[in-house]
């Protein structure tokens, strides 16, 4: 029997945790991130939703001195020096040819034919699905206790090249630092707007 | 003072409620969803991560039986009748000319101008990051205590002709049905795939 939770709305210092209080770092403290929080962080990532559980996210955790480096060269200066710094900065990757794994991650249909011969179809839905995980992967890190710096300023053809090369049909969406967060190195809060600005009921 | 939560990971029920126990729902009790919890989840997913703070996303919250008529004629036949049923169904739009609002929304740098002239990259980073709000709103209306159904099948220019046609620069990502959820019209779980399947360490 599914569990349900309806109308169980979470406790202040949760969303505080997952939204309202947890902030985009620009350094970290000196402590390391293990495997086993990575691990943790891909296993709830891996349980929210995909369209047709394509699941087209393919993740590259930048953990060594040798990686960092060589990722830190595809980056702007700025972003470089993040690199560096920070215990961990996964590569949120999408593979194009994602419905080559449908068969097991679908079966209940041939899901696959839907996308064969559409490849600008699967592009842009492995785009936005692999979107949908980095953000699935940045609340997930931030409700086990660490804090996130999302980065898209690199030159992603470089970290194609470096990290993809063997797969050609895999590209990067964004990457995004993870550790303890240094608080002295985080910036004023941006404006948030009204409800009204953006949204509209119809 | 920022308040952190190093380490601090949260409870199991709360890990379920997020990701290991929520669920695609294609059916909906008959309840309705407020426009106060619609709004509180916008003002927990406005509080994560954009690159820039660019806040692409632009949200029509469909909750009228017109409104709801109006979205279903765009959709599948399938998911058409899925929006009649649901509470609510909010299309998650974006605006290619997001950078317009910048000078508030980022405003300690000139960052509308790093977007002047480039629309494609204004396309990409609006999708992209629409893409995330989106994921940002799945969990928090999860953590709020509603259910969600995403979709992707309709058809993308009616929609945008339907509901945006008045912008001919905001586009619709995906749309999503938010309320309580049925149990009894949830598929079985999909497979989920290993650590090791899609992840490596660099």
């Amino acid at each position: 029997m599914t569990k349900q939770f309806h109308d169980n709305v979470l406790g202040g210092d949760i969303l505080d945790q997952l939204y309202n209080e947890a902030r985009t770092y620009n350094g970290w403290l000196d402590k390391e991130v293990s495997e086993e929080q990575i691990r943790h962080i891909y296993d709830l990532m891996k349980m929210a939703p995909t369209s047709a559980n394509m699941q087209p996210g393919r993740f590259v955790w930048v953990t060594s001195e040798e990686g960092k480096a060589k990722l830190a060269e595809c980056a702007s200066e700025g972003n470089a020096d993040k690199i560096k710094a920070a215990p961990v900065t996964v590569i949120i990757g999408y593979d194009i040819d994602f419905h080559e794994e449908l068969p097991w991650l679908f079966p209940h249909t041939d899901a696959k034919s839907w996308f064969e011969g559409d490849e600008e179809g699967r592009k842009e839905g492995a785009f936005r699905n692999s979107a949908l995980q980095g953000a699935y992967l940045i609340l997930a890190a931030r409700a086990v206790g660490l804090d996130c710096g999302p980065m898209s300023g690199y030159d992603a053809d470089a970290v194609n090249d470096a990290f993809f090369g063997d797969d050609p049909k895999v590209k990067s969406n964004f990457i995004c630092s993870l550790g303890y967060g240094d608080p002295s190195t985080i910036f004023e809060r941006s404006p948030r707007p009204e409800f009204g600005k953006f949204n509209r009921m119809a």
